[in-house]
């Protein structure tokens, strides 16, 4: 069941960049149909490439999709500081591929904020067996930067 | 107690163009004692006139630290679009004075972004009567812009 939600992540990702898609435009509460702009593109190429990752049992390639710097924030109940010790709890709470269990991420938005910078919200499901921990879903929103190594995100609140 | 709590956001506020003032830096786990920034200080007033319009009673008036558009976001469980609409749901959510009981921020940490955009974390704690619904804490990160009235709220993440 993995493969097939990481061939239709792909397949959305494929299509992008030919047609016209329809994201849920912010100016309206009716879905818009317009075409994905070059910072969309490059937000929701980071977040389908982590999704790929964890669901590859693949923390560190997940972790690149943050900005590696003490300055990155995480906030979920708590706040953490740091992309390294972000890195080593994700290690620490998932340490087995059954406790990483299935991700998807669905209902992407991407706000630009300005050539530098965005705002993405969406929401998280993940698939996992009962004793492994039990399903999980939730909110959040990112802000990500536009840095020389692509997309990063520098503050996940996640709940 | 309202008036005490307000007393001393206000004196905080008074002393920042005076004084270095401690704020917990972003660069390591230790406060660190540094000069406000404007975006700091900007972004901080907002958020105690806030408090204050809170404790007066007067929901417009707090509204106000938002940015009047269609594209405010507000995240609390769900994803609720547009300022107009927030506006209306605080209203609802909070009818008489009672119900919005005594509010109060702390923790607040202003991160920011580049010239016109900011991210302030920071924890809030409503104090009210068990029957008026009982007391409610949670955290917060906001994205917040640089207008031309002043730094507004576009994004506002509570949990």
């Amino acid at each position: 069941m993995g493969s097939v939600r990481l061939r239709s992540a792909f397949f959305l990702f494929a299509v992008f960049p030919l047609l016209p898609v329809t994201m849920r435009g912010v100016q309206t509460e009716d879905p818009q149909l317009h075409t994905a702009s070059p910072t969309e593109l490059g937000v929701i190429k980071v977040l389908l490439a982590q999704e790929k990752a964890w669901n590859n049992g693949d923390i560190d390639s997940f972790a690149k999709g943050y900005k590696n710097s003490p300055e990155t924030l995480f906030l979920s109940g708590t706040i953490n500081r740091g992309f390294e010790g972000m890195v080593t709890n994700y290690h620490r709470e998932y340490p087995t591929r059954a406790a990483m269990g299935t991700l998807a991420f669905s209902d992407l938005e991407v706000h630009p904020l300005d050539e530098r910078f965005a705002v993405c919200v969406g929401k998280y499901h993940l698939d996992r067996a009962k004793k492994a921990g039990g399903p999980a879903e939730g909110l959040f929103s990112l802000v990500m930067e536009k840095t020389e190594h692509g997309w990063k995100i520098v503050v996940d609140h996640t709940t």
